[in-house]
């Protein structure tokens, strides 16, 4: 079934609303879980308003949260989120490295105490109007095998970094430090279908096909699969995340990691406060005038998407490309939901009496 | 044959004297590049020392550079390294990163007009003993395809993120942007093996074991080997290499990257000058106090150290733990060199009279 972005974006403003959220926080929350659905990323978007509702019902959720700076120095802060919702606390701590970035020339900012922050790329995109380089990442809930390990350890970990160019689209790569997102899983379950060899191992750590391995104990493997193929990079990148995001801002890290299903208990002896994420924001103008980067940009870009493509492929892209295709593609068609997601706001709009 | 560090430091420093370095230039670039050795990346050590001396009678690296700083903010800066030795012009740059961190909590280097400067993570360890976090990175000439391409756009382009720990080693990560560096290529070829398939690409984009498949237009693969497996998260993480290294600093880049063998003639229309680096510092305690950061360094590495292994598997690594080990084996047993890089090093000794 297709929804237009407007029937999407009152629908969920509403919910946000309902649960306490104030005007300016429902329309952040709001705008920022829909940039995932116009960009394709369907896992991280309305598909999970069901998931923050019941977390909030689980009051894991602080719906008026008190955000603030707990520590700072010219060009770094740590934010506590107050359990508000990521998809609040993350703007406004973005918001925080790109204030620090024009005053020093770069800003910071790692988050502590805050929860699912939607597509970490809408968050890095906050820097190009300001002719700065975005960075965002965050810690989740431990669904992958560090190589060697059959222990699930570390989340899906994604990074994000957006860099401006002149008449070119902006670069942006938003990425899941792991072989495959678990998003990927979900639609093969929905499909009965199985996943490539490489994404997911068995709970001995045995390769699988299995896209339901999750349910028994299996793990999914960080980005390069296996030791022979750099699955040692994955870990090692899904690590760097995780500290970053973590242990530099007093979040719980590595298995610690709160989880996003609200029936799944916390674990215990929590090292530190909620989910974790990082931010960063580089002025481009602290280290070349804006233009000329910019051009160059345009230079690189221009380049990479001339390189010969290999047989079977029409062009090599550019990391944002395909999200940009889709987006011109909903905003005029309609964004299809699922079935099964349909139904989901169906329930919690009846919660609130909201007709979706 | 086994050598001793002492005996390697000695040649490795006079080569550099006899090229026109000066003691302290020499003493910083010996120290690098033998860093290579003791930690076991075979590729990147003395291995190189002859390709270093060719550049430089190519007159394409200067012995005497003046290496400076031509634009900075409070947190940032870009140096010109006057194709300089990369393994004297990278310590200088990280160094200007970890002054900026004192002054503002992070500093930031973007470098151009400079070379090869050893592994990655010997300047990103710099950090460590000022209690910082230390990052390095470096663009490098064009070994990869993008996903989708056939055409070398990318270097090997690594990455180091070193983080400091209390009582157990510091954390530290330092790997290719590829699935497999090009140094293990070289290992196989010795051997006359093949690679595992996922590491290398013919000239036409399918998939190859020949390890010798550069010399026939073939490629490196990014890290994750194909789409299915996300070579396009390798390739991303690569670019972003290549546009902080390069593009912020005015350095030539992407297919356009100057290459490390001196009988290859430079490639036309650069788009900037040399290698591009970029390096990073960030304080500890410009996010919280750097003995409570430290204490959960412990505990995250411990807890992952713990992590159940696979079977067949003693136990899980930490980035950074393999080398160690190596390092402890090197410094006591010496360091085994293959006979064609000591037949390579008596060459390069003979021609300044120096005997190896």
């Amino acid at each position: 079934m297709l929804f237009s972005y407007n029937h999407l974006y009152q629908f969920t403003f509403s919910v946000f609303k309902s649960i306490g959220c104030s005007d300016a926080d429902a329309v952040t929350a709001t705008t920022v879980l829909l940039s995932a659905d116009i960009r394709g990323i369907d896992s991280h978007g309305v598909a999970r308003l069901t998931g923050y509702v019941r977390l909030w019902e689980a009051k894991r959720i602080n719906a008026t949260p008190d955000i603030k700076i707990v520590h700072e120095t010219p060009s770094t802060a740590v934010v506590d989120g107050d359990a508000g919702l990521g998809l609040v606390v993350a703007p406004f701590a973005m918001q925080v490295a790109i204030e620090k970035a024009k005053l020093v020339g770069t800003g910071w900012v790692s988050v502590r105490n805050t929860n699912h922050f939607g597509i970490a790329g809408s968050h890095a995109m906050m820097a190009l109007e300001h002719d700065m380089i975005g960075m965002a990442m965050t810690n989740a809930s431990a669904l992958v095998a560090p190589t060697f390990s059959t222990e699930k350890m570390l989340g899906t970990n994604p990074i994000a970094v957006a860099i401006p160019a002149d008449k070119q689209p902006a670069f942006v790569a938003d990425f899941a430090t792991t072989t495959a997102a678990n998003g990927k899983l979900e639609i093969l379950q929905r499909k009965n279908a199985d996943t490539p060899l490489g994404w997911v191992q068995d709970k001995d750590g045995q390769p699988s096909t299995d896209a339901n391995i999750l349910k028994k104990q299996g793990a999914l493997l960080p980005l390069g699969s296996d030791r022979e193929h750099g699955s040692h990079k994955g870990y090692a990148l899904g690590s760097i995340v995780d500290i970053f995001s973590a242990v530099l801002s007093g979040a719980s890290y590595g298995p610690w990691a709160p989880p996003f299903p609200a029936y799944v208990p916390m674990p215990e002896n929590m090292p530190g406060k909620g989910l974790g994420h990082f931010f960063g924001a580089m002025r481009i103008d602290a280290f070349r005038p804006a233009d000329e980067f910019k051009q160059h940009m345009d230079n690189w870009i221009q380049r990479f998407r001339s390189a010969t493509p290999a047989e079977g492929h029409e062009k090599v892209l550019i990391p944002g490309d395909p999200e940009r295709e889709m987006e011109s593609i909903r905003m005029k068609e309609g964004i299809p939901l699922v079935d099964s997601v349909v139904e989901d706001l169906r329930e919690v709009g009846n919660k609130f009496s909201l007709s979706f």
